[in-house]
This record gives structure tokens, sequence and C-alpha cells, in this order.
């Protein structure tokens, strides 16, 4: 499918008509799950601002990474920064709940973390590609401790309420399975020398043999019940010790069964490169590098900060926000906003046209997340399996358990659902307390040790969260064109930055990507404005 | 080429000539790493011996897994257990070297490892299958904090020096690609009808559209450089932030190059169900487990003790050993022998003649390993590999970055190779330093760093490791049918354990599953007796 999504974003909502289309309703889950998260980072090392004049002040609203990225390298530059931010933390999406924390949504309900010590969940950004070295370097640079993510873990299960009797199926069966009857296939159709005006002759024996490979096929370029193919798909009875039973290959799911229950849409979540083994994230949670990077600004940070208008002239820039109900200013020669568009479109600030029109033209994608705390880590304990993601049809679009403490006895947390578009918005429009039901009662089609095990849940739909009323800015066709260019262009003294004016969007990499190029080409603009 | 290899061992040899034959001597590399090490367990949770007669002594020879695992089992059920350990250490090969380590190999070479505090190098196994429930549960049990294991990085390179100038390919190019031509032809045939008498008309559709996601094929089932394409394989110019340049798709490699070049044979590594993510290390080296499982039993080992005969009775059990020069007896009702064949068949014992002849008839697998301390971890800050294996059509076979301390400054040490067969014998005839620098001068050609950043190394030629002359027990074609039932049979009052007796050769599982099946055995049959 990402064949034909050769544009940035253009085809989501055609795409996913067609995918429904052919597969069923049911079948847009693995769909919706590869489309436009797929990008690569231009980082090429720490940036160098050299040659700040004296005295020249910047104000930062907003202490999400892009925040926090500028304020860091323009300080280091020699700018006199300030930072606002709306929030009584650093981090904005970069976010993780953790046990006592306190979450009020739009609407006023509010939920209490309940979770064990030392348990988390991330409602944003959850994983760190190998390609995004930006946010990598941060890491690296502040010390912040990695650990892989695990995306594919062959052990996870592929589920369709529609195929299998309900019943979930072991990825590394569909994997396997799906690979071996492809290549039966196509080895056929070169034997028959259908192929013969693609294929050379040179090449036809050596297709044939990565084919056997590729597919675990034998000899004759069958893939059948062996102990060749349960070497990748498991043993039915497996390989033991001593005198234990002899092994005993497992069955092969049909290629018809593989196809029309659309469980192979799941397949190719790890050949995104945006998924690619090996993949990172913080230890602890994903706020790490956030919150490292805020503690080398800290000082420069107000927290509370409710920011209302944005306003410029010839000389500078002045902010106006509440802070404890109270109405203030600050002023500074120059601006970098990073406040996400949904909110900046809803206040006014002096910019041109084009900019005003772009800052109101970009939507922001839904997303719901779930994180549910069990009683034990039956993932574990009773299916062996560590870390990685589960997919299924139904609303929760998939369930990711901890790439961490593998093995360890008590609670855990895994992620129950992750919704984007209209399931999203549904889901988001639900009380905390039902969302978490919701992601108790699907989870259980998977897992049936849910109801029993389940203990407490925190949910997060982003259209209710204040300061942000949506996830990420999700371009619609045509609009990255139109808009792109004036949005990332600097407006007089007012620069944008943040995943929004990125083509890395939804990805804290977008965020630093963004806040490099917007500050390294305002210190131009200063240094040739002095 | 699993496809062929039907049977546990039989067909290594042929195999690999055929191979050989058919895609160049160089082309062995991918075929070795699959061969034989694909099992699964039938662990089914602790084993529970209860009734141990009073005072019924049992003498277990070997502190290796097999060994551990029974002496506390046994312990466990009430025997008297006694253990004797050639070497200075439990583990047997779940070994793990570090800074400070000395080593002396058999012809007296001796190496003094000068590894930095927290490095370390495993000469034997290596990682732990998640389906391997066996030793993953000792893991959980004792305590011992689990890692991931990165098997396959998509960032890691495919080198044959036949191909592509020398120069070394990623795997995520080499893989998205194979993919994209595999199934842009086999679509081409589905279309051209040639596959319809085994494809249905429900099918074909959903198989054309499997195929486009899969490949990452376009609308028209083409694989081309496009954005697509290159969010699987990676962008020439990669997405970025504001207003750098527009990203450009990356040029895929042709099938022929692909084909001819052998690179193909390293893509199938991590389908192996032995390789499946998630997959664990110790945090800390492999030897953590061997060494939570000594903790336990320590009172009953004695080190240092290199036995040399065992004799058995109608009443018990004698074990002659030497401890320090001095030659000493030790008695029991009955033994579990978890000595090496390959060092069994050099002694005497009282055992059938059937059993002698397999005790005499299993060789084992030549093998070796180098560690290679570098200055800085120069795959992760040049070339953004973290982790996982990069394969090579030089004798090294592969080279195998860290998978811990991701990020970390200072050194880092990699496994610089696997060999097996022919090339291991060759390589462990030479002296230590010679097989270090010949890991270097084959790694340089993955790595051009090598030479630079090359601080120090370790090798292990198991054919010269002194408690065992071998890596292990590599049951040749018709072996296991004719002594397998044999060597796993309880033989008087003596009963084998290891991973020689077991089907999974070579891993620490098969050693535990080796041990839970004999004391199983040796239980039921001691309370018989009595």
């Amino acid at each position: 499918m990402s064949g034909t999504n050769t544009n940035n974003t253009i085809s989501r909502r055609d795409l996913l008509a067609m995918i429904g289309k052919v597969a069923g309703g049911s079948a847009m889950y693995g769909a919706m799950h590869t489309l436009g998260f797929a990008e690569e980072s231009s980082y090429s090392g720490p940036i160098r601002l050299d040659g700040a004049p004296k005295g020249t002040t910047v104000l930062i609203l907003g202490a999400g990474i892009a925040g926090l990225v500028a304020a860091l390298e323009l300080r280091n530059a020699g700018y006199n920064v300030k930072v606002l931010e709306y929030n009584n933390r650093a981090g904005g999406r970069a976010w993780t709940i953790r046990g006592g924390d306190e979450y009020t949504e739009l609407g006023g309900a509010k939920q209490k973390c309940e979770f064990d010590k030392g348990l988390y969940f991330n409602p944003g950004p959850w994983r760190i590609p190998t390609h995004h070295y930006g946010i990598l370097d941060y890491a690296r640079r502040l010390k912040v401790p990695l650990e892989p993510f695990i995306q594919t873990n062959y052990n996870a299960l592929i589920h369709s309420e529609n195929a299998f009797g309900g019943k979930p199926q072991r990825y590394r069966h569909v994997r396997a399975d799906y690979a071996g009857h492809v290549t039966e296939l196509l080895s056929k159709a070169v034997n028959k020398g259908s192929l013969d005006d693609s294929v050379s002759k040179e090449d036809k024996e050596m297709l044939l043999e990565s084919l056997r490979e590729w597919g675990a096929l034998d000899k004759d370029s069958r893939y059948l019940a062996s102990v060749a193919t349960s070497r990748r798909r498991g043993f039915e009875v497996p390989m033991a010790g001593g005198l234990a039973p002899d092994p005993v290959p497992s069955k092969p799911i049909s290629l018809t069964d593989i196809l029309q229950s659309g469980v192979w849409q799941a397949l190719s979540q790890g050949e995104e490169q945006d998924h690619h083994a090996n993949i990172f994230q913080p230890v602890g949670g994903m706020d790490g590098i956030a919150q490292a990077l805020y503690r080398q600004v800290a000082r420069l940070v107000k927290f509370n900060a409710k920011v209302t208008k944005i306003d410029q002239g010839p000389r500078g820039v002045t902010v106006t926000y509440t802070e404890g109900g109270t109405v203030q200013q600050a002023k500074a020669d120059w601006c970098v906003c990073t406040i996400p568009l949904s909110i900046l479109s809803q206040m006014e600030i002096t910019v041109s046209q084009p900019m005003q029109e772009a800052i109101q033209a970009i939507p922001y994608e839904a997303a719901v997340k779930v994180g549910l705390q069990f009683k034990r880590r039956f993932w574990e304990q009773d299916e062996q399996i560590y870390g990685g993601i589960s997919y299924t049809s139904t609303p929760l679009r998939l369930i990711s358990y901890p790439s961490t403490d593998y093995g360890k006895p008590g609670k855990g947390v895994l992620l129950g659902c992750y919704l984007f578009g209209p399931n999203a918005y549904e889901v988001t429009a639900m009380s905390p307390r039902e969302r978490i039901n919701m992601a108790v009662h699907y989870g259980a089609k998977l897992h049936p040790q849910y109801p029993k095990e389940f203990d407490n849940g925190m949910s997060v739909g982003w259209h209710r969260v204040p300061f942000i009323n949506g996830c990420f800015a999700n371009y619609p066709k045509g609009m990255r064109e139109k808009h792109y260019k004036t949005l990332c262009s600097i407006d007089g003294r007012i620069v944008l930055a943040g995943e929004h004016a990125s083509r890395l969007f939804a990805w804290q990499e977008g965020a630093v990507l963004s806040a490099l190029d917007a500050i390294k080409r305002l210190h131009a603009k200063i240094k040739a404005t002095v």
C-alpha cells in the first residue's frame, strides 16, 4: 500500500476508502499504520551559530521539543532567551504519564494515574527510529540512556474479528506462510517460463534458489509442513532434550485464508524505515529527552503562561499571555513560535496574509491512546510475547507490550490502543472511563486474560488535550504545496517551528529539524539586520 | 535453503557444497548461518521431583548449564549432590571474557584480556531465543536481567567481496529491493494469467493488493525509485524540517545485481524462529545465567577437578579425578555426566558397548570467535549501526555489534567473526594474535575505520579450548538415528546430559532440556530401584 501512496499525505483518505472496499472495513487497521510516518532525517551534527549580536533577545513560545531545542541552541549562541510554556511542565507531546500524575482534559474530566512505581505510558511519541539523527544526537549529548523499542515481534498477534473464528494468529505464522506461498507461486511461474521475458537465463536459477531460501521452500520449490518450514513458523511439537517426544512439524495456513482474512496487511510494519530494527525508546519514558533538554534551559522557562496574542512591529515582538489569571506581556527582538497551529489559529497574531492562511488551513489528526495496567505481565508469562505490537481489526488497531522490564514479576502497563481518524473522534468523545472500558473490551478478544487481570488505566484523546486540541499536523492533499513554504518562512520578526513546520510530521525529529532550520535562518537574518 | 535441509543435520555438507557450486564459494557464508540452529523448546515450567530416597548420592560431572541445572534440581528434590568441574569457574561454554581475564588454550598460548571495564565478549552462546522457555525460566527464577539481542538490523551491512566493487550494502536496501523485485515479478505473472490454475479468481485481486503492500509496489505493481519505495529503503536526500532541500528518492539495486552478488543469502537470518525478534541476552554477559545457577549450588561444586575415569558397578559409581596434581576418587550412588563427548571419548568409562560407540561417534563442530575492542563505537557514531549483525563473504562470516550501551562514549567491543567448518579449523591453527589480525584485516573491508580504531582483542578457537576440544556436537547424516537414543538412555547408574544429548544442539536450551529430561528419568529409576 505504500506503493500507491507516492505523495506525502495526498491519498490517505482515498487509499483508506479503496482498501476498505477491497478488504472490508476491518482491513483498514493495517493500512492506517503505514501512512505518512515514513520520513528520514537531514541532521548532520550539532548546530553552530556564531556571532549573535550582543543583547539581542529572542522569545520562544512553547517548551516542547522544538521550543527547547531552539532555546538551548540560541542561548548557546549568545542570545538572551526566554520561553513561555502553557503547561506546568516541559515536553509538550513528548509526555510520559506515571503513577500519581493528574490530567484534566477539555470538558473537565480529570484522571489520576494509579500505575505502580516505575510503570508509565507515553500518550504521544513512543519510539525513535535509528535514522532520526537529530533527536538521537540530543539524547547522546544529554546522556539520556536508550533501549530498544521492539516494533516487530514474531510472537505477537495479528487478529481479525472476521477470520479464523476470531482467533488471533501469531505474526510468525502469517509471515512465514505468506512468504512461503508467494515464493512458491513465483517459482511456479518462473519454472513455467511465464517470466522469460523479464528474467534472464543467468538469473533464473539464482532466482529460484533465492526463493527457496527466502520462502523456506523445499527442493521442488514447494511450501509444505516440514522441519524446514517449522524452523521458520515454529513446530507443532517442538525440539526437545533427551528422550522427550520427537518433534512434529506445524501445518501452514493456506494462502487463501491469509489473503481473505486481511492479516497480511500487518506484515510490512517493520519494513518501513521508521520502524526498522533497531529502533529506540529512552529508558524510563519518552519524556526523558525533553526533560534533559529542559534541565539545560530551566532558568529560561516560565510555566503556566498561556499566550493569547502575538504582535510584532518593525522593532520587536510583543506577546500577551495570562499567568495565574493575570494578563502580562513579554517583549523581545525576535520570536520563535512553536505553538501548534491548532492553538495558534485561535489567537491574534501579526503576520502576513499568506501566513495567516497557512496557520488557519492545516488540520490536526485525531488520535487516542489508552495505557492499561494489569496485575501481571500475562502477555509474557502466558504467551511469550516480550515487547512488540499486536494488530487487530477491532477499533483498537494495535496493542503494544512494554519494551522493558522483560520477565519481571509484578504489574505491567501496556499500550491498549492507538487510534487515528474517525474512530479516534468517536472515542475522544467518550469519557476517559469509557475509553478504558472499550480498550479492555476489545483487548479481551486478543487476550482473554484482560478482564481478570485489568487493574487501572489512563486515556488521552488528543482533541481534548488543552494545549493542542489535536495530535499532529496532517496536511491534506495539495496543502503542503500551497502552504508549507509560507509557514516555514520568517515573517518579519517571527518564525514558526515544530513538527507542523517539517516534512517529518508527528515525529520528534520533525520538531528538532524544524527548530534547527528555523533558528539557522533566523540567526542569519538577525546578523544581516543588525 | 532451509527448504532443502529437512533433517536436523544430515545435509549440512551436501548443502554447502551445492550452494558453493551455484553461487560461488563466497556464497556459503549466508548458508552456514541458518543450518542446524533452529529448534524450539518443550519446557513447560519448573520441574517437580518428589520423594528422593533419603541419603541417596548423585555425582554430577561438569558445572556447565546442564550440570548446574541438574545439581540445583536434584539438590532441591532432596538428593545429596556433588559436582566436579574441570575449570576454575562454572558455566562451561556459557562463558564471558572480561578485562583482566586470562585464558590459556591447548598449545600453551596465553591471552590476557585488556578490555575496558564493563566491556565483554561471549565466545560461546550469545543469544537466547524467545521460545527457549527453559533457559528463560531459569533467568526469570534467578532474577537475571535480560535485554534484547538485536539479530536483524536494517542498517547493518551485507558485504560480498565479489560484488558492488566490494562495497558493503545496507541490509535495508537489499531487503526492500529483493522484496520489491520479487513481488513485481509475481504480480506480472498473475496479471498475465500464468497462475490461474493456482490462484482463484477471488484470491487474485487480493493477492495483487497484498503484493503491492508487501513489496512497496506502485498502483501498476511496479517497483521503482519513489517516495513509497524510499520509505522502505531510505531516501537519497531525506525528509527534513523547515526550508531544507526537498527529499529525493533513492534508486533501487537491480534484481540481477542482488541475485548474482549472493547478498540475498543473508536476508532470511531473522526469519528463523531461533532469531525471531524479540531475542535476548543477559545484561552484562551471557555467563549471567550460569553464574546465577552456580550461586544456588556453589557449596556443592569442586573446581579444578579433572575427571580421568568413570567406573560403575551394581552399587554405585566411582569417579577418578586429579586435583592439583593429586589423584582422587569420588563415589556416589548415581552419576549425571555432562562432560562433552569430545572429552568423554578420551577417558575410560564403564558403560555398555552401544553407549561406548555413541560416545566415540559424534564429532564436534569447529568454531572460532574473536572479540575486538575499538577506541570508539564508530559503527554507531559514523554508520548508525546500533547492534545487529553484518554479513560478509570474507572468512569472518559475520560481525556483530554490541546490543547494549547504545550511544555511549568510550571504547566498545564487537564480535569480530564467528567461523564454522573448514575456515574455523584453519583459523584455530593460527596463534591468537594471528586470528585477531585476520579479524581486523577482513573487517576493514566492511569498516575502513578498523585499522585506526583497533585497540586489542581476544580469540577463542574452540578446538583448542582445553575443556571441550570443539564447539558443539554436530551429528552427521544418519548419526542421530543411530546413536541418539542410546546416548540419552540411562546406562546402569550413569546418565549423560548436555546439548549433545538434545535436539537443540549448540544451544543452552538443549543443555537445560537434556538435563531436566535426564534427571526426571533418573529420579524415576532411583525410586523404582530403592
